[in-house]
């Protein structure tokens, strides 16, 4: 349908929800796509484009579609055209700027690194004076309608622009109209400079469990505000890259990077699990005589090693979501990690005897050189492994976040690795004293 | 300083702001927390009670301080009190509910399933009737506000409590008194039923671009809402269920879990995981004769299996987080899959190439025959088996959403050991080609 018929398809998505016609793009080739947009009358176009996750405008913002979206962000205001043009390549962003009406203070915001605050914060807020009235405030509001793009918390500023406190809308709804805006405004506002890092306006949000904060210069003047939708939106970078760390991805990675990208934000990973790998390898060369003689020890060295790094996974996950959510509660930390002990115990004995039962079993059936002492190697090696990966798993995020790295970097890759060679270590040590 | 002097402590942090007093809490051994708790005025500690994370309240909530919170949770509000007592132990909560004014009440919100939309919905909202204007909503609020703990957005019913159409804060803000509440009202408000699972919630909410949602019954009565703060809290509950699968935890782990809870969680995973690995123990078994011949071999097991493990959790991370954002894009699908599989190319050839020249490096000192041969099998099976790692980590969890399963179980302990099988089974299956 969508080969050439303009008319009848706009007729028929003319009525739609955003959010449908959004659905109706991700569904599409991206060819189809850019000419379905080219098609649009401008408003259906903006709002589509406005609705759009960033990243898909990549892929929209081909050479040929070029010209449309020029003309697009021509006709929105800059703070909706800002987003739209942060997410593209900065060179491609720019040349779309050629022309803009407000193409200078446009590129100065692109300019901004895109981890600070001034990055996120919206311009052209809402603010009134500090001797005015609840029905004053209200009646400004009324007038300016038309202006207001989004209404959030209202700014109290003296006469240099200094902000003095935030009226919710909630007290401008409540209060009656004579009642005075010092009266209802909160004073000390929590503020952070253009230059604040987006994590730590991310941290300070929720350490004081507030959704809006201003953005003041130096002198206390109000430049502008990160609204809750701006803070969800750092909320979700920041997750995302702590996903992509925990999955040994450099930070920063896109679903449109080229294979040279894709291959140098995860090469250093891989090498560096070679670096542990190449670690147990050589513990395992150094028991050359002993496989030699004993070649089914090697068949074990699968087992110790998922065994190790899936437990140290698991105790890791749990110690970094603690350190996500604030649980750091010192009065409990022995006790906490005592449990985590007794837990990898258990798993660790049960592990270890399932796997000595498949040994006796099989040797049942194949013959296995002296497959008592082997089953003992395992359920004694099998334990010990999962103790310490367990207890090393739990630990490694708290003595990571004490150096003021990222915990998240611990799991994954670091983790696993670390195991491998203890755990091999340990099994050969063990194997040498009651197997052979 | 904490062993005594209740007037003193109290006098000291009563300026504090909750924020503040929550970090010392969080820094105290629990005894001293619990104490601290107990000394202070019902006022404070409600406001801490509140302010505090809720897993920390189960901490708090022993035997002796059993009375105090009894105590404390009688003065609140059913809205205030509900989050606490759910975060508590079921039994603890209902002992708690003993004597309270609005037992029965709360008693019946604890038993609600925690997944559906129930056990989010805060009641008593705001409405207003359809025939109203602005300025009577306003007075209406105004009237009322005493009673108002939380001002969302106002809901339009009609005589039979059915919902019609919800109106923003901003509209009644800045339309003129006498404007009609219908003109300005949203019809069609997103609305979702008291059972809805909080998981399709969440993606109703994020399809819509939506922050608000409205529950009603069968027939439309409106019974409640959910506001931005509770989407926010099931979104922080469906992200950790998510990093606990991810790191082979059942969801539901919390940081109090007993021994034998954990146990119960992860043991599953562990024994999961050891199937993959007794499959690749039964390749290394079948290669038994290989391995005595030449048992440095089996050095080169846990470098297959790092680097396989490790290319798998990265492209797999990547493609976890494409279905999270929507990125589904089929236009794409193809070309994103390409670039992956050039870059796993690369990424092969390089650890494959670093390997061997390793082996060679090391022939040069320790004696290691045939060691060219060595080299030419290690570059062959690393590129083979970190192009497979990375096409088969990338697929697998668009796979698992096609069969209506949950990604992010296709992480972590899946991927590595089945990678671990198929990274061993080509390295010996080369080996014997070319170096035996």
């Amino acid at each position: 349908i969508k080969a050439g018929e303009r008319l009848k398809v706009l007729a028929a998505i003319r009525r739609w929800p955003p959010a449908d016609i959004l659905s109706l793009f991700v569904a599409m080739r991206s060819k189809y796509a850019r000419r379905l947009l080219e098609w649009m009358p401008d408003e259906m176009g903006i709002a589509v484009l406005a609705e759009l996750d960033p990243r898909l405008h990549a892929v929209l913002a081909e050479e040929e579609t070029r010209s449309t979206f020029r003309k697009l962000i021509e006709k929105m205001s800059p703070d909706e055209a800002f987003p739209l043009l942060d997410a593209l390549p900065h060179g491609y962003a720019l040349d779309l700027l050629e022309g803009h009406p407000h193409a200078k203070e446009l590129r100065a915001a692109l300019e901004v690194h895109e981890d600070l605050a001034a990055a996120h914060m919206r311009r052209g807020l809402l603010t009134a004076r500090e001797g005015g009235t609840v029905g004053e405030v209200i009646a400004d509001i009324r007038a300016s309608a038309d202006e207001i793009e989004q209404l959030g918390r209202v700014y109290v500023v003296d006469d240099a622009g200094r902000l003095k406190g935030v009226v919710r809308r909630r007290d401008l709804l409540m209060n009656p109209d004579a009642t005075p805006i010092s009266a209802i405004m909160q004073t000390d506002p929590v503020v952070v400079t253009a230059e604040t890092d987006q994590e730590d306006v991310l941290a300070l949000a929720k350490a004081q469990r507030i959704h809006n904060l201003a953005v003041v210069d130096a002198d206390g003047v109000l430049l502008g505000g990160i609204t809750p939708r701006e803070l969800r939106q750092i909320a979700d970078e920041e997750a995302e890259e702590d996903a992509l760390l925990m999955g040994g991805v450099s930070p920063g990675a896109t679903h449109f990077d080229s294979p040279l990208q894709i291959v140098r934000r995860r090469l250093p990973w891989i090498l560096g699990g070679l670096v542990g790998a190449s670690v147990a390898a050589s513990v395992i060369g150094s028991y050359e005589d002993a496989l030699t003689e004993a070649a089914i020890l090697a068949s074990f060295i699968p087992v110790v090693m998922a065994t190790a790094g899936n437990v140290g996974i698991q105790a890791s996950t749990m110690s970094i979501q603690a350190i996500g959510q604030g649980m750091t509660w010192k009065g409990d930390f022995l006790w906490r990690l005592g449990r985590e002990v007794a837990a990898s115990l258990v798993n660790g004995l049960v592990v270890g005897t399932v796997v000595a039962c498949l040994v006796l079993l099989v040797s049942a059936f194949i013959e296995i050189g002296n497959a008592p002492s082997l089953a003992l190697t395992c359920v004694l090696s099998l334990t010990l492994v999962t103790v310490i990966a367990g207890t090393f798993g739990s630990l490694i995020p708290f003595v990571l976040r004490a150096m003021k790295l990222d915990p998240a970097v611990a799991t994954g890759i670091f983790i696993t690795t670390s195991n491998d060679v203890f755990g091999v270590l340990i099994f050969f040590s063990i194997a040498s004293a009651f197997y052979l």
